[in-house]
């Protein structure tokens, strides 16, 4: 048996989010059927950790083990051949069969794609939400600085949010605001984010950057814990999962 | 009466082409259901050139006349509001009535883009043709300036081709290759193109890329006007009319 670790990139338009669905496609699925395909297998493909409906990949990490005697780049060539084209594996490692693509995770990099202009873009309007009017990015950096760090962000869970248990504190190591060219690009790094966090942040600071919401009520809200008082969630399309960083991993942002 | 020129974003995929016709969505039909909508008027959208089954555009022209008394930019809006997700208005101005878009082109910026590596890309897929093993720019830009400049470019039309009295002499100012990360990208300028040409032109060049065809060859099949000897027709997804240029635009690549 080997542990193989994947590196996926894949449209988040095509799939109904990464985890097995019994009634919709799901990247997992379509992942363990390809598996299965090459290799006469029936094995769990694990990832580091889910992503929604609607949300891409760039370089979502699983891992899975078989017994195939394939060499990797024979069994990527393999997978990508019979996998729709809405999924693709850009890279395959045999690994430490100790390695699990979700609890060795140190870090998670988060891309969220704004595009800023009057006019919509045909050719991006399946990767960015669409805001007209200029966003104020001064105010969406201060705001962005009242949030990294360490906190309980359960005023940026999703609705009507985990089980009453869950653990909610969270530590954001980058929340960082760029403008490229017509774009507004949001980047955030962390271990792990609570389910429709970044997105939840994304839409506050989006009213934030509109100056329908003050700077100063940002730290507010988090305190509050209250979901009802934070902004919409954004759409699920301009959102990407651009990495997952491990131990030992010679590029890419570490823990801070 | 006002003449306005348009400048037009759209994905290829969303059209059969930029062309009006009977049974299939155009481009130019849907901008000339859009102001009908928006002014009432049945009028005439009259393009730079039309663009293949397929093809993207981010800069395409267009002009019309309307007796509407919105301003420019309330017509922007007005006709975005109303327009397919596939197609959008990124400009428009007043424009001279002896203004055409077609006629007064006096260049045509188009670009191709190959993803250029072993693994597909799920999130560029629509707007890149995918070739695997990695090609030889060397080789692909010295058949290149064999192109360049003024030529019978008959061996490059479509098939059939278009009528036997159709003026197959064309000059391209620029056939330009670079790599741009994991992309090969092609852009060539001229006053206008044969149906299929730059296509032809792509299919050829990755021949001679892949080392399937020499150099030297390409200057032969141009000689031979024959255009059962060229390459095949690269895929109509890859390819993007970036601009059009007209006497007196500020910026844009001019004549040569």
């Amino acid at each position: 048996m080997t542990r193989f670790r994947l590196k996926l990139e894949y449209d988040g338009g095509a799939f109904q989010g990464w985890q097995l669905q019994s009634n919709a496609p799901s990247v997992q699925q379509a992942l363990e059927v390809a598996v299965e395909d090459v290799t006469g297998e029936s094995i769990r493909v694990h990832g580091a950790g889910r992503t929604d409906a609607g949300v891409h990949a760039l370089g979502q990490v699983a891992h899975l083990d078989t017994d195939t005697k394939l060499a990797p780049e024979a069994l990527r060539k393999a997978l990508n051949a019979v996998l729709p084209q809405g999924v693709s594996v850009l890279d395959i490692a045999e690994v430490d069969p100790r390695f699990h693509a979700r609890h060795d995770a140190i870090g998670k990099l988060y891309r969220y794609r704004i595009l800023n202009r009057s006019e919509p873009s045909p050719l991006r309007s399946a990767q960015t939400w669409h805001i007209r009017r200029e966003l104020d990015l001064e105010s969406m950096r201060r705001a962005a600085l009242l949030l990294i760090g360490d906190h309980d962000f359960s005023a940026f869970r999703g609705t009507p949010g985990g089980s009453p248990q869950e653990e909610t504190r969270r530590t954001l190591r980058k929340l960082d605001i760029q403008r490229r060219d017509d774009e507004v690009v949001v980047e955030t790094e962390g271990r792990s984010f609570l389910r429709y966090m970044v997105r939840n942040i994304v839409g506050t600071l989006v009213e934030v950057g509109q100056g329908r919401r003050p700077v100063e009520s940002v730290a507010e809200l988090l305190e509050s814990r209250d979901r009802g008082r934070a902004g919409p969630t954004a759409p699920a399309w301009g959102l990407c999962l651009d990495s997952v960083q491990y131990p030992g991993d010679a590029s890419g942002p570490g823990p801070a």
